[in-house]
């Protein structure tokens, strides 16, 4: 994949070579029930390993939808994640829809199965839970080790669980099997002026170092404005280290305060 | 659109008859830096007016992608909700995205004009500031009385702020125009047990109330299960009620305590 930057314009640099599409299953993210954290999460392990998410979906538990968007997403990006869906009940279907996804049987994974007979005793091991042992024809396990019911990975695939706690055992598990992207840097400055005031500013800085993104994102920590915060990101660190001096400056210049902050 | 539950049928009643998709528009929301929850609150707002969100989409601040989601979201729902990039910064490009998606002209709005004219005094209202007047031609605007720059809709697309605080103004502002459908009735029940043990019975559940769709979530509070949450999603009061009741039998028949919650 090409670089393009806001503008929709080619960037110099290589930016995204390894790109990454989150998919977020199950109904209770669409009603409001419950807020997701796990994007969050995903995406600051990736971005370290040079991995950048290019876009993420919310849908129902709905078959013909994960199918659909599973298959538009693993063409389009190096890895896809999903989240949810691949527990014990009825309105688990991931696991079958990605089965569909890629017209694979769903059957009952030898190495799943025995985990889930060495963390149930017999009677335990119900119809319903031997269902998180069905998976699609060739999937390579990933290990949970907070409830073990292990989660997979098919083609470029990865399906973690929702539970945010398991979800994070699946995803430090699935990092070793990750081919990695030269990681981008980023900078943040913190400043405490509104962005309207230095906004012409910004764009000259931007049009000036086309191969850093520049963002400016209000800062309204109690639904009040206390300033903005600007990130600079890019592969190259002595651009970034440019930039961020003269971002200061112009601060600076507006009798602001303005400081590097933990990005 | 047909009521298509989570095993592909078609239910018997038009749950869905209004829907929604939901558009978060920021790179910072990819990257981790910043946590959606407007998300949330829309599916909050629109879920007792009997709007339905159906999908969400988390993209980056790219002109390209906008065009396209909003395309596409514009087709397949009653409603799209934006949130992102209509502030005054370079990188705010969601307005001339979305006028580039329907092939409108990207106007100045005499009205919205006027609204910042009387927020900033004259040597305020820089250039950067007047982009947030720029609307796709024929817009309406969405009040905004946190911090007076507008909100607009077009079409059906109702393009608000990322911000919560300001995006929480505007969707208030923008109730009024949304024609409502039939409210869906939502029944939540704890019980102190793990899926795993009901889920059988949850499924025969199903299965006798197709016109409820009953989902469970794991409620793991501090990373560990503490019991599960169902709910019970429908249009008919007395069979909510009905399938709630037999639900209560089925934990109790477990020993598990069970009561109806705060959905």
């Amino acid at each position: 994949m090409g670089v393009i930057n806001h503008k929709g314009q080619k960037m110099p640099e290589q930016i995204n070579a390894v790109t990454a599409g989150v998919i977020l299953i199950g109904n209770e993210l669409l009603s409001g029930q419950t807020l997701d954290k796990n994007l969050g999460h995903i995406a600051k392990t990736l971005f370290p390993l040079g991995i950048y998410i290019k876009e993420a979906t919310v849908i129902p538990d709905c078959k013909d939808t994960i199918i659909k968007t599973v298959r538009n997403y693993s063409n389009r990006f190096t890895y896809v994640f999903t989240t949810g869906g691949i527990g014990p009940t009825h309105d688990d279907i991931t696991s079958e829809s990605i089965a569909a996804a890629f017209n694979l049987p769903h059957v009952l994974h030898p190495e799943a199965h025995k985990i889930l007979a060495h963390r149930y005793n017999e009677d335990e091991l119900n119809a319903s839970r031997l269902r998180m042992a069905m998976m699609p024809e060739g999937a390579a396990l990933i290990e949970n080790t907070v409830s073990k019911a292990p989660g997979f990975r098919i083609k470029n695939v990865y399906v973690m669980a929702g539970i945010p706690s398991i979800m994070h055992s699946m995803l430090e598990h699935s990092v070793p099997t990750l081919k990695c992207g030269k990681p981008l840097i980023k900078k943040m400055v913190f400043c405490d002026i509104v962005e309207g005031l230095i906004a012409g500013k910004l764009q000259d800085l931007q049009n000036a170092y086309p191969g850093v993104e520049i963002g400016s994102y209000p800062h309204w920590p109690d639904g009040k404005p206390q300033g903005v915060r600007i990130t600079l990101i890019g592969l190259e660190p002595h651009k970034i280290e440019q930039a961020g001096k003269e971002l200061l400056t112009i601060c600076q210049s507006y009798g602001a305060h303005a400081e590097f902050i933990e990005a």
